[in-house]
């Protein structure tokens, strides 16, 4: 019997010649990573076994981006925290405001993460990395003190759910991130409960690097214990500029077993919006027009890279926003800010209107630069939108693409770039 | 007897051919302004006044500038009030996130405050409108509402002090900031209590506008009503690119009365720095080399404007940031960043290491965007350093010009250009 690509990640580091799902495993880690919120649990609890170093200096990343720069004193202590912390221990890999961004864009863009690596990570969207062919999952800060002090972690084998995505879609805007809220409205927020969603198909093969990280990225929105992706051509063109160690590519046996198979034609999808208050409520956008939006994000760590940025600035060229919206643009790392100014990108923004913020979290789980009063309504590119995500309990997020975000803040309501005149 | 320039702008617009010092007189006002955390209180003081409409829908300016884009539920809700406020009553001058900047940059940017304009703001650093010659002055969110809702205030005149300012620096790195400094060193946080300090003499002539405003800005940390420097070509030259309105440039008599003429050579001036916890509390920046920061912050309706940033990024052009240092500069306006962004300041920054932030007050006042932690250190171009204004009341913030900010990010201590190899 074949395995998947999960499975002989899994099986590899766990110096095993095969694993099948519901076995119990220790697993060797590649890289362990906290940010300000989850970093200060993690070292809290790392305190209490009682060994003094961590297992690998270079090993173990820290990042300040959710709130930071810091936007209050509780957030300000938490930096200070893990900066102190990365001082004590010699940690290679601590970046400091100003050398960073959003943890989930800065470490691929960084090749600190690279195919065939197991990651753990103090954040739910750490499942990013599936993008790139890692197994990668999001853990507690509990979890992640042992895996800070032991460089291993427990790990029960997922089952694996096989998406086949055929097809090329007919509307030109239709991209990653309309892939996996498709996938999420179709089998619904706990769809994939503890188990690896591995997508492939002709339409995950066209898709860019950056689209990838954001299908990747949602996976956890069906409760996912990974997302995957066999890396590819394009994977080992992304992955060899950037590398900072070697990699390893895996792959699924083509007899390898699924819990299910999921065929999905993306020919006729068009652009999605999950609607309040779950990622899986979705709708196509042609049902969502009459929305009308008080603020739109273009950013975060689904949607705050390099192309997110281009499409959005192709549509908002020339254009205003909307006189009623606020548009917050926030690119994911100092990197994509800084090629975002060289090319034009931020002076389109600026002109139409937008903000264009410093790399962060920020909005999108209700930590500052554009909280939601009572009553508005955000569009937005990032992952979640439950209640009161992104600021007041009675106020709505509504998620999208960044050509509908771009296209909403244009038009004041949500709609397409084709009605952006 | 003559008048200054101070009573003769108060008199013209209290319909007097004269007024003197100590005198109650009820001016018109030219403009009336708050911003998302004054405005909703004056809008409640507005509404218990019992008249329906501002006094002048041109006059009223409302911006969302102190904790926008919206750093919590209540900042939102803040900036909603005013924004629903404006809608209202049809203002023409509320100003949305993307389309504004930090207040007291962006007022006379848009040439919304003209040499010859009485302005109250329900903030203390109106006064800053001193520098294109014109009567500003900040008031409480009361006094701002009976403003909004009739267009006059009640004033005692003030006395003035006139401030000669005579030499030109030999050191290079010397700057308005220095300046207002060195005298509120000098005379006090109380040192101008409810008085108008007119700044003349060539050294203030050969200031540029954006120092000017600088040293108007700060004429609060002395305690007095408005700081005031008459118009001169230069203010012309501003104010013609600018004006949305007419102007009127009023000038001291030669024989007008001065509680008090206070003469400084600043031929000699080195660089200041304010210490803990009071601006009054200055020394000459070779006086504090010993003090290592942990973070720099070069923005704020003191030192947000082109000039400041121009100096700063010559100074770390092609230099690093110290690794322990974050950081943080925020241009005063969407155009001053547009331009940032245009002209290659930016790029300086973020290949430093720097954050380049939107627009926003932010941390000058503890809003967010780099909040100090417990005993932490920051040098900080902005205008007041009391216990906690930057965050934790054990922190510390000195005071400076953007080009000593600036050198001390590179150096991790406090220090001058010179020093930055």
């Amino acid at each position: 019997m074949g395995m998947t690509i999960t499975e002989k990640i899994l099986a590899d580091h766990a110096g095993l010649a095969e694993v099948s799902p519901g076995e119990l495993i220790n697993v060797k880690l590649d890289l362990v990573l906290a940010n300000d919120i989850t970093g200060p649990l993690a070292i809290k609890e790392f305190r209490k076994i009682g060994v003094d170093r961590v297992f690998d200096k270079d090993k173990v990343v820290l990042i300040p981006d959710h709130f930071a720069p810091a936007k209050d004193i509780p957030s300000a202590q938490q930096c200070l925290e893990i900066k102190e912390f990365s001082r004590e221990q010699g940690l290679t890999h601590y970046y400091e405001v100003g050398r960073n961004g959003i943890e989930h864009c800065f470490l691929p863009e960084q090749g600190l993460v690279v195919p065939g690596d197991v990651v753990i990570g103090a954040d739910s969207h750490t499942c990013t990395y599936g993008g790139l062919g890692a197994f990668a999952t999001g853990v507690g800060s509990t979890d992640l003190a042992v895996g800070m002090a032991t460089g291993e972690i427990w790990f029960r084998v997922p089952e694996s759910i096989k998406f086949i995505l055929k097809g090329k879609p007919r509307n030109p805007w239709v991209t990653g991130k309309d892939y996996i809220l498709a996938i999420i409205g179709k089998i619904g927020v706990d769809g994939a409960q503890y188990k690896a969603m591995e997508f492939t198909g002709e339409a995950i093969r066209d898709l860019s690097m950056d689209g990838r990280l954001t299908m990747a990225n949602m996976a956890i929105e069906a409760g996912a214990k990974n997302g995957i992706i066999e890396p590819d051509e394009k994977t080992l063109a992304y992955v060899k500029e950037r590398a900072q160690k070697p990699w390893k590519v895996y792959t699924s046996d083509p007899d390898a077993a699924y819990s299910e198979v999921i065929e999905i034609d993306v020919t006729n999808l068009e652009p999605q919006v999950a609607f309040p208050h779950l990622p899986s409520n979705t709708r196509p956008v042609s049902q969502a027009t009459q929305v009308k939006i008080d603020q739109a994000v273009i950013g975060s760590c689904t949607n705050g890279r390099w192309e997110d940025l281009v499409v959005a600035a192709e549509i908002i060229k020339g254009k205003k926003i909307h006189p009623e919206v606020r548009a917050i643009v926030i690119p994911g790392t100092q990197e994509i800010y800084l090629r975002a100014v060289k090319e034009g990108l931020v002076e389109i923004f600026v002109n139409a209107g937008a903000v264009v913020s410093t790399p962060t979290c920020g909005p999108c789980l209700g930590g500052y630069m554009g909280i939601l009063a009572k009553g508005e309504k955000a569009i937005s590119t990032t992952n979640r939108n439950f209640v009161g995500r992104m600021g007041h309990p009675e106020s709505e997020v509504y998620l999208s693409s960044p050509a509908i975000a771009a296209a909403s803040a244009i038009l004041g309501r949500i709609g397409s770039p084709e009605e952006v005149a």
